[in-house]
């Protein structure tokens, strides 16, 4: 089973994340927890590339859809498929649909350049995702409070808004697969409601 | 005009192009010398990642691919376009043509793959091509001269054999564009040949 998480700065992944890991593990399960951009040496290098802020030269929307896709070719042949492949659960903060949402509904990058990305190196979808919606303000308060933001953190409201409606237009075209979280709830909420799906 | 150098390790690209743009440049042209993966700080940082050797981690064939078109992407629209946009030349150490000789036929990555990262992310191919030939034992044992080895230099002969016939494709391929320069004689004989090209 191949689950992952979704959602804007601040909504509360990591801790959902974990209490799902926590949960399964102590029914026995093999559990892998891992992220994207991310998720091996390499990709977290090439994360590192992704994140951080360079005040010299703009990033191209373009280099960023293809250093996602990188990092996510390299994740997936390395960690998620030889996961799943040995019968692990894996838990994955962030995938495909990230893209979709932040290059394409927030970048404006076509749909048709991100579809055949995915159809040419993406082998393997997730079986459930979860997407984490909360007011975009709420999110922005509690990923300033972790501290410096890197370069998407440090995007304006409306970009943000544009992402948020993307997972929205997901949620509505992969009903069977993209769950609506309300994130705004507290965290043992936002569990119970996971759980509830699950 | 926009003129790309290619062919494998130790050829002599470097010192043809330094010729030519010099050349060039006496002529009174604006010429903007360049390189793949590279050519900004940003592309030049995704190049690092693509060299560096790296024994606890194997970088899988997609991920080589789209590391190379991240970079290309950020090159061609920072460094490349602008330049021919203000009427200058452009010379670049190697462009497309290197992936598909290094990735489809060094490595066996689909021609197909390739050909869509080229629709749709390379809005410009070079008016002008020159592939410096020579036996590959020549090449390595001048690029075995110049120091330490990168990941692409670690490569064994039979990899090089494989990627010089896949810059024999493209030489028949597009015969009008990619013309062969053989590289096995002195600088100043295939600067000659280059110049008589031009």
């Amino acid at each position: 089973m191949f689950i992952s998480f979704e959602g804007t700065e601040g909504v509360g992944k990591t801790t959902l994340i974990r209490k799902i890991y926590d949960y399964l593990v102590s029914l026995g399960q093999d559990v892998v927890l891992t992220r994207e951009p991310g998720g091996t040496p390499m990709a977290e290098n090439i994360r590192s590339l992704l994140l951080s802020v360079n005040n010299e030269e703009k990033m191209c929307n373009d280099t960023e859809l293809l250093l996602m896709y990188a990092a996510r070719a390299q994740h997936l042949n390395q960690v998620i498929l030889p996961a799943l492949a040995a019968g692990k659960t894996v838990l994955c903060d962030r995938f495909t649909d990230a893209s979709f949402a932040y290059q394409c509904a927030g970048r404006g990058l076509s749909e048709e350049k991100l579809q055949l990305l995915n159809d040419n190196f993406v082998s393997k979808m997730p079986d459930f995702t979860f997407w984490l919606d909360a007011p975009i303000e709420l999110g922005m308060t509690r990923a300033r409070a972790r501290g410096e933001l890197d370069r998407f953190e440090q995007e304006k409201a409306a970009f943000f808004e544009k992402v948020r409606s993307g997972y929205e237009t997901l949620s509505v075209r992969h009903a069977e697969r993209v769950k609506r979280l309300d994130a705004s709830q507290t965290a043992d909420q936002v569990f119970a409601q996971a759980l509830a799906y699950l």
